[in-house]
């Protein structure tokens, strides 16, 4: 690659206003170089980035930021903002703890005017801004970058519905690659092919191509077009959903051609309602690996060799991923039961799920990225006879709570939800880390919340799950497990606890769940310490009996947990000992009142007080061994 | 109005399909009859109601219920579906305590297949029976009757779009009276307008009056028709949005002629995917009072006289609805502080906001039926320098659970809200009781929980809220609040709490925030309790200092609460004693792990005993006076 520039240099984007085209394409070139070498080292969201190059460096080129406010949807597509606003040089710290983060963050410039790391918020956030700035009388552009599969999600079409009747000025990039995570589904993306494959920028750039010249004149021009498209459009452009939403629409144009984008954002500029500019690009555009990807696998990637495009990542030997093994599990009891009906918003990929779907594809449902339908669909099949099984990542779960409160738990209804990403994700930051799911589901009449420790027990507690008739959470974390079995048709009994270790003459009982267990009887067995270990794999409802027994020896008891501290298994620890009045002191471990930042799970944990270290350290001050 | 028959006596909807067109006509003057008289006397959703009598009669006459599948999106609709079902008989006890359900219950009937009090579910609901019942190869109709709007809401829209990709049978009854509850928004509305004065149906109709005559000959007529529709659709009829979801479109027609209704759902049936047969009604029809009603005051009734259609309700002297209170408050404000943006998701009506929207229409904004998209906006705005104040039930906020925590706590945005009808609603019962907010939202970072006692405090708080940084909730119960004093610009310090009685030598405390705490007052000075009461106005943060003062006296406290009692100030209170180690017996009030159905708040109260005699009984125990 010829080199233009020292990315690193960059310090703001206005450098980008004195370039020539031909100079922004061999930027282009040398920033997918430096996103490719940078991320085969850290790892990040290397294919949605790649595909943004160009439109990114037109969107800066175009518009003034940050006067004008480009966001992207999910902030996880502004790596390339990040570079041309100044963060090049940060890029070696990406996703690491008080690194770049490895999305846009308010904090880290004046550039990012939006958060988000959950999808579809943008529009929403857009409006807010639209009406704030015409409020104060101010003038300048507001510029959201939405993709595909974001913009089927509710959220985002209650925000178009309000922005079609506000008719504000905002320009909303349409990032088209018919990928949201994985390949895209549901109708309205038969609507963005049809689209995609339509003419009608294409004609508009024939009329424009000589007479959008000057300024002045392609105003006019763009005015005399705009009225002649009003009158015809009905019957002939198509615009699809968006002329339903009362919203102009640009497009499509190819989202790497740097001439026709530049072109079509500034005939944008010029409406003054919301106007939407379909922007068609390739996910991982200029890298083969990436290019040829349809499942996803390149969405999110650990470091990998630039050449081979092989992960450098090695699972241990005997350890798959966590969801890898619930994906499994979920697949050996279809096999079994076939009311079981395997149900994911957008996250085949994420979740591991491509061989349950491969093997029961009328049983498996793809509703992309669509959290709230994806419960409710639940309740509708369960409702009916069947068992559906809900995979969802924890963070994400949030979007549904409303619909477990009301449409599954009020209704009682047997929905197994297998809550993936559950904890601290590490890297991908306070919007994905999984540590709300105990606390707002605890609270919900006739749930069940289980976490296994280890593999034998989470295809246990998912046979359990099919076997009784409430809503029923299995929660797993981000992350290996050692798998040595094979599955067996065995169950739990629900809400009990277990002593795994029968210490005789106990100092004190550490109770916990999931799999940190195991480290914690490896340290209390290698020290010889006189406590009894207690896996506590149901959270909801807890074991009142063995809880009874234990609290009335007075012994210390240490509650380790690493999700939120507020409203976890600990407070219904206290909760149960104020009702049966006994007065066993209590030290309890999670995660204070703090959104916890981005790092490896281990560093954050130590920077929360959640280590297990943190964990034994109170345990000898209490025990005093 | 001539009788047909006694309503009481009908015990499942058979007796309609003998019936006469001329028949079902008297049968619908006298169910709109029947119901009129009714909720004069009970109260209850009257105009929805009317508006769906001619539907339901033709949904029953058409489908085999419970073979086939008629549910409504709101259940609040369907008490027509109640009295044709054999429940006529039950209405006088409407919405009472063991009474008639004001909504569709399972336990009720076996024809009523779904539940819900909150909007736009059905169709996720639909889906999920429709994989259910292809996946048995079982054959009956799905037919959710669904508000225009409910489905603007992102979870309905999020629905459409996956049914139009998996093209399964299903009816789905559009029922637009372009109202939701009041006015309807946005730009799909407007879409529906276009439809609504469409001929689509009109000439469809023509062709087949004379043709649909027998049943055979009707089916080959219709796939005839059907295939030139297809062929000519996209240039020649309007299918609005239903055609972006790939769904085929029927209508409009007119909700109140019996014989095009039956007509249209027999067309219908003909259909192998997923059909939308648009019903144009009218909310009110028959009741001239209703009919004339545009704000949404008749869509849920008390007791009222038929003749003048005049509330039976009175609100006592001196006292107003906690909700108008509230509006009158933030309309206050907003003269004061021109950045405060008042936003309500479609309940201007419900929240008494019409004097705020009236007096800052710049500044105030029905979302529509879309809390998520609301609470994100009012995120947009707050990154703007605006103040936003979201007014919105305390129940419907369980939908924007997320959108709380990823777009505002997260980013720590100053967005006010008053959380109208918190706790105990009544006779809506189980999916509208507002009890869950505290529990959901107490674990948030950077929130302030707060509740008022009185309007003063309400006034106050409010003040307080716009004179800070973080998110901020007000809540307030369902129910009226005494005024009796000017506003003032006072605040209160954050996180404060108050002793409200300096008794000397007290036996114990008594901890609580909102009305009750007059109550509480009432009774402690009418008995000469030693007791002291603190209003704990604010339940996060709590008040560490005067809490650490409290505990430390080792004396009972109570601390009485009437939401879920997993996770509330009660609980705060617990894990603060832990963490300090003192060691007072607490006694908490709150609602147990239990769902609360319908009835008078009073009656609930006592059934959960967390009714004030409850304390009262519990503290004489204790303290032995």
């Amino acid at each position: 690659v010829e080199l233009i520039m020292n990315l690193e240099k960059i310090e703001n984007p206005s450098f980008l206003k004195e370039m020539k085209i031909s100079d922004l394409k061999l930027l282009s070139k040398e920033i997918r170089q430096f996103l490719i070498e940078s991320l085969s080292k850290t790892g990040g969201h290397l294919a949605s980035n790649l595909g943004v190059v160009e439109l990114t460096i037109a969107l800066h080129y175009v518009f003034q930021s940050p006067k004008d406010k480009i966001f992207f949807d999910v902030g996880h597509q502004a790596y390339v903002h990040k570079i041309l606003t100044g963060r090049a040089k940060d890029f070696p710290t990406l996703r690491q703890y008080k690194g770049l983060s490895g999305f846009q963050k308010r904090y880290e410039s004046v550039h990012d005017v939006w958060e988000a790391g959950h999808s579809s918020t943008s529009l929403s956030g857009a409006l807010g801004m639209a009406i704030a700035r015409d409020l104060s009388h101010e003038d300048y552009e507001i510029v959201p970058v939405i993709g595909d599969g974001a913009l089927i999600n509710g959220m985002a079409l209650e925000a178009l519905n309000q922005i079609g009747s506000e008719q504000r000025k905002m320009i909303i990039i349409f990032n088209d690659n018919n990928m949201s995570i994985s390949k895209n589904v549901g109708a309205l993306s038969y609507g963005f092919s049809r689209l995609r494959s339509g003419q009608t920028y294409t004609s508009l750039k024939m009329n424009m191509k000589n007479l959008l010249t000057t300024n002045r004149f392609g105003t006019t021009m763009y005015h005399g077009l705009k009225a002649i498209k009003d009158k015809v459009k009905d019957s002939v452009i198509d615009q699809g959903i968006f002329d339903e939403f009362d919203m102009q629409y640009l497009g499509p144009v190819d989202g790497h051609n740097l001439k026709d984008l530049i072109r079509i954002l500034n005939v944008a500029k010029e409406h003054d309602g919301p106007v939407v500019v379909h922007v068609i690009t390739q996910k991982g555009k200029g890298y083969a690996p990436c290019e040829k990807d349809i499942d996803g696998k390149w969405h999110g990637v650990g470091p990998f060799n630039v050449l081979t495009g092989k992960s450098l990542h090695t699972t241990p030997e005997g350890y798959i991923s966590w969801s890898l093994h619930m994906a499994r599990a979920i697949d050996y009891l279809s096999n079994q039961n076939e009311k079981i009906v395997t149900l994911t918003p957008a996250m085949i990929n994420g979740s591991a799920l491509q061989e349950v779907f491969k093997h029961h594809p009328e049983r498996s449902f793809d509703c992309g990225i669509a959290e709230e339908h994806t419960c409710t669909l639940a309740a509708g099949l369960a409702i009916s006879g069947y068992r559906p099984y809900v995979s969802i990542y924890s963070s994400f779960l949030q979007r549904a709570y409303d619909q477990i409160n009301h449409d599954i738990c009020r209704m009682d209804l047997p929905v197994v939800f297998g809550v993936d990403r559950a904890g601290l994700v590490g890297q991908d930051g306070d919007t994905h880390h999984g540590v709300f799911d105990i606390t707002i589901l605890k609270s919900l009449p006739n749930i069940i919340i289980s976490q296994p420790k280890d593999a034998t027990e989470a295809q246990r507690l998912l046979t359990t799950a099919f076997q009784q008739n409430h809503p029923f959470v299995i929660r797993f974390p981000r992350g290996n497990v050692k798998v040595n079995s094979s599955f067996d048709n065995q169950t739990f009994p629900i809400g009990k606890w277990e002593i795994i270790n029968q210490v005789s003459n106990p100092k004190a009982y550490i109770l916990s769940y999931g799999p940190d267990l195991d480290t914690i009887m490896e340290k209390v067995q290698s020290n010889h310490l006189p406590i009894r270990v207690v896996n506590c794999r149901f959270i909801k409802p807890f074991d009142k009996e063995l809880l009874t027994e234990i609290l009335k020896e007075n012994l210390p008891v240490f509650v380790y947990e690493t999700d939120m501290k507020d409203s976890n298994l600990g407070t219904s620890i206290l909760s149960y000992q104020n009702e049966i009045q006994t007065h066993s002191p209590i030290f309890r471990f999670g995660i204070d009142d703090v959104y916890v930042e981005h790092g490896q799970i281990g560093q954050l944990r130590k920077e929360n007080h959640i280590d297990i270290t943190d964990l034994f350290d109170k345990v000898i001050e209490i025990i005093g061994e």
